[in-house]
């Protein structure tokens, strides 16, 4: 059975080569010429376009930047739906909006075509060495079936929901990292303008209830002014958009989510698109006027 | 060498007692009787105010509720300042502003009088356990020969730095602590809002970078409705007043805790002073009209 595999981006390629390694036969598309090189010089078949890859096969997992790509790619004139048969699944790897998820998979329905929507969470690095957290939308026994396909890549693979739900949990979560990126960044800076030194608190406040995986893993990075990615302020923008867009949908206002939302959105606009998240830092900084 | 005590409230009787258990002898002040005579039936002394510790004690162990109390009880008609001598110390364990610390700690030091600030973090459980975090201001010789004493109610000492340093790296975790549970609650709500299980939510992200102390104990009180505290949101209040205070004393606004502040002001006022923080929920559930 050949796995299709679409969107041979950052995230992607090194996700499809796990795949291969894991013993699965791929046929890879994607615009990149380099991209598709690089893997059929490692046994994947190419294909042309979305179409194509649909006509070859009846599981077909997708990593693409955002909603509108997803469309594209399974409901556009060359798209899987196209070509897909009855029975046949989708997975979207891709961080979308889970309203466009449940949009995508209802149209996959009326053709008898299944969806996961599974999107990643651990950045290049997860990719890279398989060992992403993925979190899934869809039925138990859409689930159940291509578990260890999904698991290739992941340390974690949890079942959060009916379709949509994997995208509702990875906006939750970039909702949460935004602003504890941005509560961090505050307060220390408080520190440091209140007379003490910022590693110091550090060291002391991370073991209590103020610790988390941000202030361990971020922390560092803000005290060396170091924002290599890690995770751009591009992709966490993309996130935040998604968040806002869902959030409107459901007629809520996330005021903590909009303020960071805000930050991130201005950072990206002035040169920080390519930054780690942790240098929302940068923002409270120049309001301040002084740096950690 | 007898220890003063003075302030045996929620956290400073339990503080007391494990300072007994340790083997000091105290002399211990407060206003309730009823925890005066707890402690003389453990064997410590009584004293009438303030002064009379002063006069007998060389060590004064403080633990009160704010600022204006701290001010009252050291520098006051009936306070330390009159009655101790030359390189005695005083050693407050309240959070209070960094600011008034400084101010107390510069008058005690015209009479020749030593000061440490040792914030603690753990609240009533932690007192009782003698489990508390404990952020030590003052110079590095107070601290290294008092540590033993604040360490008997501690897992954790640290000097953070010079006198009201303590308190700069207790307002910052409290600050973080507010924003934290702002992030938890706004957004697990738009995942409920967006028609996923909140408690799957938590499972599926809970070990990824959104990941948290605060997650990880307010999350089953928020999906529980159990706001019984745990840590009030009557203190959390005075702590986020004193974080206010601290950054407009150093010019800074800080957005996003002016936003958790108004929220605790706001549920402190209507009637949850005495909820545990975590009910900040209640803000966004009344926001959106919808429980999570």
């Amino acid at each position: 059975m050949k796995i299709g595999f679409i969107g041979l981006g950052i995230m992607g390629k090194p996700m499809a080569k796990n795949l291969i390694k894991a013993g699965y036969e791929l046929v890879v598309c994607d615009l990149n010429e380099a991209a598709v090189k690089e893997l059929t010089e490692l046994g994947a078949e190419m294909a042309e376009s979305p179409l194509e890859v649909g006509k070859i096969c009846n599981v077909v997992v997708t990593m693409l930047p955002n909603s509108p790509h997803v469309k594209s790619v399974v409901l556009g004139e060359n798209g899987l739906i196209k070509s897909m048969k009855e029975g046949s699944i989708v997975i979207d790897n891709s961080s979308i909006s889970p309203i466009a998820a449940r949009e995508v998979a209802a149209e996959l329905a009326i053709k008898g075509i299944r969806m996961l929507d599974a999107p990643v969470s651990g950045g290049e690095p997860g990719a890279i060495s398989g060992q992403l957290a993925i979190m899934v939308g869809g039925s138990e026994s859409d689930f159940n079936e291509y578990r260890d396909l999904i698991a290739a890549n992941a340390k974690s693979v949890v079942l959060v929901g009916d379709i949509g739900s994997g995208n509702v949990a990875k906006l939750v979560n970039q909702s949460i990292v935004a602003i504890n990126i941005a509560a961090v960044a505050e307060a220390m800076l408080l520190g440091k303008l209140a007379g003490t030194d910022p590693e110091k608190i550090f060291d002391a406040i991370k073991a209590g209830l103020a610790g988390s995986n941000v202030m361990n893993a971020k922390m560092p990075m803000m005290l060396n002014h170091d924002f290599k990615p890690g995770f751009r302020l591009s992709l966490h923008k993309k996130d935040l958009q998604n968040v806002l867009e869902t959030a409107g949908s459901a007629g809520m206002s996330m005021p903590f989510t909009e303020l960071a939302a805000k930050i991130v959105y201005e950072l990206v606009e002035t040169g920080d698109s390519d930054s780690d998240h942790s240098a929302m830092l940068k923002y409270f900084e120049k309001l301040v006027g002084k740096e950690l």
